[in-house]
C-alpha cells in the first residue's frame, strides 16, 4: 500500500525524520512517501500555526487525492483531521489519535508529554474532541520547543525521560504519547530507560493505515464525513478539484 | 467602541444582513464594520470550509489589528476562534459561544437549531469543546442551506419554527439559539412566535463584545491564548504583521 | 433601565461597596438600585445561610415585581437563582453565573477565588449546577471571611493575589471570578497586578443584565422557570402579591 | 432509635401518611415522629416553594435539635439537605437520595417517575448534585399534581404504572424511585403489577438513618457540614438557638 | 433475617474476622453466616485474583441458592457482584457499593484508603462502574498488603489514619471507606483518630441488607439481572442447579 | 509472529469461525492459533457467563505462557481482559476494544449492534470501562441469541442490517461495530449492503495485535497490569505456573 505521509510544517530535516521513523514502523510492501505542505509555519505551537498548517495539509490532501491508499497527518494535534476525512475517502489518521488509541491497548492511562506549556490547552481540546479524556493520565509539557527537539536529540531525550517519570508517579501514566512528531526517534531509547510503552504517533499512525487498509474500511461517509458540499470558493485555487472556483 | 464582525464566508448580503443583526443590537456608541474575507468559501457546512474560513478570518483580523476594540466571528461554528485570541488582545466573541452563554442566563437549557444535517457532528465537537454540553438540550438540524435561508426569509422561518418547536417538546429546549448566522433577521419573529428566547448569535456576540470592553476586561494572554511564537512561515504573507516572512 | 441589585445578606455597608461596583460597571443610562433584605443573615458562609439569605431574597424579588427591568443577586453562591427566575419575567443574574460565562469569553480556563474553606463544596455544587465544571480550572480558598474584606481591603487584596497566582501556576486559571461579592472593588487592582482578567460578578451581572435588556430576550417560562403553580402558602405574608395566602 | 420526619410542606393529611409509611418500614424499635412545618406551601412543585419549604424545614430542624436520633427530609427534591447536615450532627437523610442509593442496591439503573413536567429540570438538578446520573435511567413526570395523589390513588397509581412501564421499555429503568412523598402508599402495590423494585423514599429513608444509627456514623463535620459559623441574624429568630439574633 | 457473607479469598482467619465486623453490625434478629469459598487466592490483589476469586464467590453462591434472604461479597472490589445478582433473586450487596452509598448519606465526598499501590486502577474502574466518580475525593493506597492487616492491626491502623489524613488535608475527604474487608476491625478506633466517618464496607452492607429485606425489594430481574439463559456449561459441575451440564 | 485467539465460549464451530475471520484478516506472516478454553459456558450472554468464561479463558492464558506473541479474547464483552494482562508481557486484545479504537479512525461515531437484549447493560459496562462513552452513538440489541447466529447467517445479517439501519437514522451511527465474535463473517456483506464501515472485532484484534508488535510494544507492567503478586492459590491447579498451589 501506498501512505502519503504530511508533516504539516515546513521544515524538512523534521519531515525526513518523520519519514524515517515511519519507513521503520511500516511493513516491508507499505511504501511511505513523506512530505511537507509547501508553504505554512516551521513548527505548530499553538492554535493559529495549528489552524494555518492545518489548511496548508488540506491544500496537500486536496492535491493529492487518488493516489494514495492512506493519508498520515504528522503533527500531534492532529490538525485538520476531520477535515480531511471529508476530503478523501482513504483513510487519514491523526497522530495523535493513533498514539493514544493504540496506547489504550497496552496500557490502562497513558500521558502526553510534549512541548513548550503553551501547548498544553491546544492538546487538551484535542484529547477531549477525540474522546480520549477518561484514558489520559495527564498532558504534560516540557521547556523544548518543536525544533530544539532534532538539534539536540540527548538534551531533548533527557529532559522528556525526566517529565515521564513525573507522569509515572505523580499521575499514574502506564505509557507514554510522545507529543510531538519530531521526538518519534527517541521511542524506543525512552521505552527502554523508562521500561513502559513509549508511543511514537508516527509509527502508530503507519500502523492503524495498515490496519484499515488490509482489513479493508475506509471512512465513513456517512455524516460527519461527507464530502463537502459543491461550492464555489473565491481565489482559493487549490480546492478546485473538485469544487467550482472562482475569482472575486 | 468600534467592533470588526467577520462573516467568515465570502457571500456578500449575508456579511450585509449580519451587519444589521448587529447594529440593531448594538448600543448607539458602537461603532459596527462588518466584513468578509477576500478568499474562502461562500458558505460553511462542513469541516473543510470550516477550517478555509477559521484561516480566512484569521487573514483578516492580522491584517486588522490595533484598528478595533473588539472583534466578532459571525459563523455559527466559531471558525478559528482561539487562534483569533492568540492574534490580538481585544476580546474576540464567536456567535455560538455568545448565544449559548446568553441563553443561559435566561433558560436551563438551549437547543441548537441549525442548517444542513451533516453539520451536526462539527456542532457537537464545537458544544463539546466549548464546555456547554450541560446546558444543551439538544442540536437540531434541517434541510435549509446556509444561502437557501436569504432566499426564502419565510419558508425558512417555518422550516425553523418547526423544528425548534421540537426541540420544545421532545427535547426540553427553553431557549432557542439560531445556529446559523444567516438566520439573525429571524430571531424576533421566531421568539414572537415560539414564546421563548430566540438567539442569534450575531446580536449576542455584539452585547458580548460590549460588555467585555465596557467592563474592561481583554483576552487572557497567559497559557492558552499567549501571542503566537515569533517564527517564520513560508509563503504565507498575510501574517507578515508580526511574524518574520520567507518564500521558500 | 433599572436593575435592582439585591445582595443577600444584610450588611448594609456591603450592599453600599456592591451598588457602588455596579454603577462604575454599568452604561450611562442603567439606573442601579442596591438594596439588602429586611432580615436574614449578616454574611454568607455556608448552606443554611444560603438557604435563609435566598428566600429573603425571593421575598425581596417578590415585593418588587414590576417595578425593574432585571435583578441581580449579588452572592457569589448565588442563591435562590433558579427559584427567582420563576417569581418574574425579568431577567435575573446570579454574580457568579455572570463571571464564569464572560470569564469564558476571555479565558479558556477560569479559577474562583474565594473566601473561608468551608465553601468550596457549596461553590463546587453551584459550577456543577451551572453547568461549568468542563472550563473551571479550580476553586480556590482563603482564610477571609466575607465581613473581613471591608474591613482591610490592602490585606484581602494580598492574600487574593496570592491564591490566585497559586491558581495560574499550579491549576492553568487564565482568568480570575472573584469569589464573592464583597470583592469587587479590588477587581482592577488585582488585574493589573496579576496581568490576567480579574472579574467581579457583580460587575459581570449588570453587563449581563443589559445586554439581555438591549438585547430583548427575558426568562424563558416553558419549563424550569414557569410561574409558581397558584397555591396556598401558610404564615408566609410576603408571597401574597400572587398566591393565595392563609394563615393555619 | 428516634426519627424526626418532616414533610416539607404544609399538608397535615400528607404528613400522616408519610409518616404511616415510615411506621411501616421501620423497626419496631424506631420511633417516628412525622411533622409539617409551622408555615409554607401546601405542596411543592417548583423552585420557589422548594426553597421556601427548604427554609421551614431548616426552621422545624433548628427547633427540635438534641430531640432525635436522624432527622428525615421528606420530599423528593430534598430541600435543603445539605443545609440541614450543618444544623445537626445527627444523621439526615433526603428521601430522594435514599432511594435512588437503595435502588442502586438492586438495579442497575433506576428511573424516578414523578408529578407534574415542570419539575422535571428541578429533579435533573437534584440527580446531578447528588451525583447519581450515571445510574439514572431517566427521569418522567405525569399530570399528578402532588396533591391530586392522595384524592384518588386508584387513579394515581394507573398514570404512575403507565409511565413507569414506559421507562421500563424505553428507558430500561430496572427499578422505580417513587418522585414524591405522596406516592409511599402505592410502592407495594406497584411493584407487584411492574414486576420490578418500586421505592418509596421515605421508607428507603428510614431504612437508611436505622442504618446510620445502628451502624454509628454521623453527619461529617469536616468541610461540607461543618456548623454554620456563629453569626448575627436579623429579624429570622427561629434560628436563636445557636447564633446571635438581633433586629435591625 | 439470614445473610451468607462470602468471603471471596481463602483465608479463614480473614473470613472469621469479616464474621465478627458483620455480627457486630448486625441487628439481634439477623442471623449472619460468614464462609470462604473452597477454592481461589488467599488474598484479592489485581485483576487475576479478582476475577478468580469471583467465579469462586459465584460457585459459593450457586450452592447457596435459596438458603439465605441475602448475601454479601465482602471483599472491596466487590469481585463478580453483577453476577451473582443474575444467579439469585435475594439482595447482592458488594462492601465497596455498601460503603460507597452510605457514606454518601453522611459526607459530601468520600476517599477510599486501600492496601497496596497496584489495587488503584481496579478500584477506579469499580468506582467508575459502580456510577460513583462525582462523590469519590480520592482513591488513596499505602504499603499494606491484605494479609498484612491481621498480622499487626496496629501498625496496620497508624498507615491508615496517615493516609486517610491526607485524603482529608489534600483531597477534602470527609468520610473514609476502608478499602479492605481486612480493616474492618479498625473502623471506630480510626473514626475516633480522625473525627469523621469511617465506613467499613462489610458492616455497611450487612446494614443494606437488612434495609433491603426489611424495606421489601429484591434484586430487580427485568434487564441487567435477569436470570442466565439456560445453556450447557461443559465441566463446570458447581452450576449444575440450574443450567444443563455435560462433560467434554 | 504467532497469535492466540481464544474464543471464550466452549462452542468448537464458532471457535472455528472465528479463527478463519482471523486468518482472513491477518497478515501472510501471522500464524492464528484459535482454540476454545477446555471447560465454561457455550456462549456468553450474561455476566455469569462472562465471568466464567473470563477465568477459563484466563487459564488458557496461563497455559499458553511464553508461546505466542499476542493474544486475542474473542468474545465481544472482553471477558477478562485486564486480568489476562497481567498473566503475560505479550499484547492481549479484546475484540470489542480492537473493533471500538479502530471505528475511531473512520468513523465520528460508531455504534454497536449485538445480540439479545438482556446484554446491554453488560456492553454499557464494557463500554464505560474502556473510556469509549463519548465516541459510542449507542449500543443496539436484537432477537438473536449467540449461537443462532451460525445456524442461519443470512438471516442473522438481515436483522443486523434492520437495526444498523436504526442506529445509523436514529442515533448518527457512522460506523458499525458487530457486537459478538460469531458475527465476523458477515463483515463484508454488511459493510457492502449499508455503505458505512462494518467492524468485526477479531479481524480489527488481529491488525491491532500485529500493529503493537511490529511496532514494538508490549503490555505496560507498571501499575494497572503488573504482574500478580507470589501468592497460594487453593485448589485451582492451572495457575501453578507461576504461582504456589496447594490444596485446602
Amino acid at each position: 500500500m501506498k501512505i502519503l505521509v504530511i508533516n504539516p510544517n515546513t521544515t524538512v530535516s523534521m519531515t525526513e525524520a518523520i519519514g524515517e521513523a515511519c519507513v521503520k514502523a511500516a511493513q516491508p510492501t507499505t511504501e511511505i512517501t513523506a512530505i511537507s505542505p509547501r508553504r505554512g509555519p516551521r513548527s505548530i505551537e499553538g492554535y493559529v500555526e495549528d489552524y494555518v498548517a492545518a489548511v496548508a495539509t488540506l491544500e496537500t490532501i486536496a492535491e493529492n487525492r487518488g493516489r494514495y491508499d492512506a493519508f498520515v497527518i504528522a503533527c500531534f494535534g492532529d490538525p485538520g483531521l476531520h477535515a480531511a476525512r471529508e476530503l478523501v475517502e482513504e483513510p487519514v489518521i491523526g497522530i495523535a489519535e493513533a498514539a493514544m488509541h493504540m496506547s489504550c491497548l497496552v496500557a490502562h492511562k497513558f500521558s502526553i508529554v510534549s512541548v513548550i506549556h503553551r501547548i498544553k490547552p491546544l492538546l487538551e481540546d484535542m484529547v477531549k474532541t477525540a474522546g480520549m479524556t477518561d484514558r489520559c493520565a495527564s498532558i504534560r509539557t516540557t521547556e523544548l520547543a518543536v525544533l530544539d527537539i532534532e538539534k539536540d536529540y540527548d538534551k531533548a531525550q533527557e529532559m522528556l525521560i525526566d517529565e515521564s517519570r513525573r507522569a509515572m508517579e505523580e499521575d499514574g501514566a502506564e505509557a507514554i504519547c510522545l507529543g510531538c512528531a519530531g521526538m518519534g526517534p527517541l521511542d524506543k531509547a525512552m521505552q527502554g530507560a523508562l521500561g513502559i510503552p513509549v508511543l511514537d504517533g508516527c509509527g502508530c499512525a503507519v500502523k492503524m493505515a495498515e490496519a484499515c487498509f488490509d482489513y479493508g474500511i475506509k471512512t465513513s461517509k456517512f455524516k460527519a464525513f461527507k464530502a463537502p458540499e459543491p461550492k464555489e470558493y473565491v481565489d482559493w485555487p487549490v480546492f478546485s478539484g473538485s469544487f467550482t472556483q472562482v475569482r472575486s
